[in-house]
C-alpha cells in the first residue's frame, strides 16, 4: 500500500516526525502537498482539511491516508505506523510507553515553537519579540533542561542505546529530530546543555547514521531547517 | 483491580479528563494525592515522579497505576482505559479517530492554559499580564472559535449526539470538560460563542446529566474550578 502524507510543503514541522518514520521503514509514500500536478500540492491537502464529505476530518496537518483510513495528529500517525513497520516493540506495555514518550516529545515541541510565538501563531515574530525573549529565556533556563534531562534519564535507566527496549522505536527518531532542531535553533545554548546530555547526543548521532535516515537527510526530500518552521534560529533568543 | 490515579490534589487540571472517564466507568480508583495517611498525599506522587527505580517514569502528572503498568500522558491514559470500560467503540478506525479527537482537545487545552501563562508556567499571572491580554484576545478571536467550530462540525457530520459513532466515548467526556471550563474562565465570550455551537452546548448538557457524571459533579470528589487550574477566570481576559 502506498501511503499519502499530507503536510505543509515548505517546512519540516510536525510532518517531519511522520516522514522520519516512513523513511526509516522504507515505506512507499507520497508527500502529497510537495508533489506537483493534478492531485498534488497544497490544494489537495486543503480539500481533505476543509471537505465536509470527509468522514474523519483532521483539525490540522499532518495527516496520513492509509487505504480507507485518514489519520491525523502526529502521535496518532506514529501509533498507527509503529506496529506495522517494526518501529515499536511488541506488547501493550511497550506500546503505551512509546506513545507516552512521543506525547512528551510533542509537549516539548509546542514549547519550542512558542519560544518564537508566545502570543499568537497568527502574528509575525517581529510583533511579539519582547515576549519571545522572555519566553525563550525561561525555556532555555528551565523547560529545555527539564525535558532533555528527562530523556537522558530514560536512556540511562533503559541501559540501552534506545529509549524503549533494545531496538530503535519511532520515539528515538522523534528525539533525534528534536535534538537536531534544537541545535539549529539554539546552537549556543545547546553546546552548553549537551555537555550534560551524553546519551541524548549519542542517540542523535546514532540515528543520523542509520543507512536509510542518512540517505534521507542527504536527499532533497529532507527540507532544510528554515525560519518558517518550529525550529527557528533567532540569535537574540539563543543565550 | 483498583486503579491509582496520581494528580495534583487541589486542581482539576489534566487529571480531570482521567477522573471523568473513571467516574463514568464506575471504576474502582483511588485519587492518591488527595488521600491522607500513609501512602497518600503529594509525597506519594513525587516518589513515583522522581524515583530512579521506576521503570517507566512519567514526565509529569497525571499518571495512572493499573496493576504493573504505570501510564502517563492524559490521552495515553484514556487510550488505555477506553477499551476496558466501553468508553470507545470497537475497531481500530474508531479508536484511532477517538484518540485523534482527544489529542486535538489536548492541543486546545494547552492554548487555553497559555492564555493566562503565555511567558512561563513558572511565573505568576501578574508577571505576564500584558502578554496574557494579547494572547487571550487572539485566543477568543481566532483559536477558540476554530477549535469549537471544528468539534461542532464533527458532531454535525456524525449525525449523532456523540463525537464518535452512536455511543458516548471518552472524547465526549473531555469535550464536556473543556466546554465547562471555558464557561468558567470566559463566561462573557462563551455566551457569545455558544450561539453558534448548539451541538457542543447540547453535548455539554447531555454529559452533565448522565447519572454517574451528575453524581460525581455534585460530590466532593469534583474539585471546584479555581484560580490555580487550567481554566481561570480573569475578567480582563474575558472580552
Amino acid at each position: 500500500m502506498r501511503y499519502e502524507l499530507y503536510y505543509w510543503p515548505s517546512i519540516q514541522g510536525r510532518g517531519e516526525f511522520a516522514r522520519l518514520a516512513l523513511e526509516e521503514a522504507g515505506a512507499d509514500y507520497v508527500d502529497v502537498a510537495r508533489k506537483g500536478g493534478k492531485g498534488g500540492g497544497v490544494p489537495a491537502m486543503m480539500r481533505l482539511l476543509d471537505g465536509t464529505r470527509v468522514k474523519h476530518p483532521p483539525f490540522a496537518p499532518p495527516f496520513l491516508k492509509a487505504g480507507n483510513l485518514l489519520i491525523g495528529q502526529t502521535s496518532n500517525i506514529l501509533l498507527f505506523l509503529g506496529p506495522r513497520h517494526g518501529l515499536v516493540p511488541r506488547g501493550e506495555a511497550a506500546r503505551l510507553w512509546t506513545n507516552q514518550l512521543q506525547l512528551t516529545i510533542g509537549d516539548f515541541v509546542v514549547e519550542i515553537h512558542d519560544t518564537h510565538h508566545p502570543i499568537a501563531a497568527g502574528l509575525y515574530y517581529e510583533d511579539q519579540r519582547p515576549a519571545a525573549k522572555r519566553r525563550a529565556t525561561d525555556f532555555l533556563k528551565s523547560r529545555a533542561p527539564k525535558f532533555l534531562t528527562y530523556f537522558e534519564r530514560v536512556l540511562e535507566q533503559n541501559g540501552s542505546h534506545y529509549l524503549v527496549g533494545r531496538t530503535l522505536s519511532y520515539a528515538d527518531l522523534s528525539l533525534f529530530q528534536v535534538a537536531d532542531g534544537l541545535r539549529y535553533a539554539f546552537p549556543k545554548a545547546m553546546r552548553r546543555l549537551e555537555k550534560k546530555l551524553p546519551r541524548v547526543t549519542a542517540l542523535h548521532d546514532r540515528v543520523a547514521e542509520r543507512p536509510r535516515i542518512a540517505a534521507y537527510l542527504a536527499s532533497g526530500r529532507r527540507i532544510p531547517f528554515n525560519q518558517s518552521g518550529i525550529f527557528r534560529h533567532y540569535p537574540e533568543l539563543d543565550r
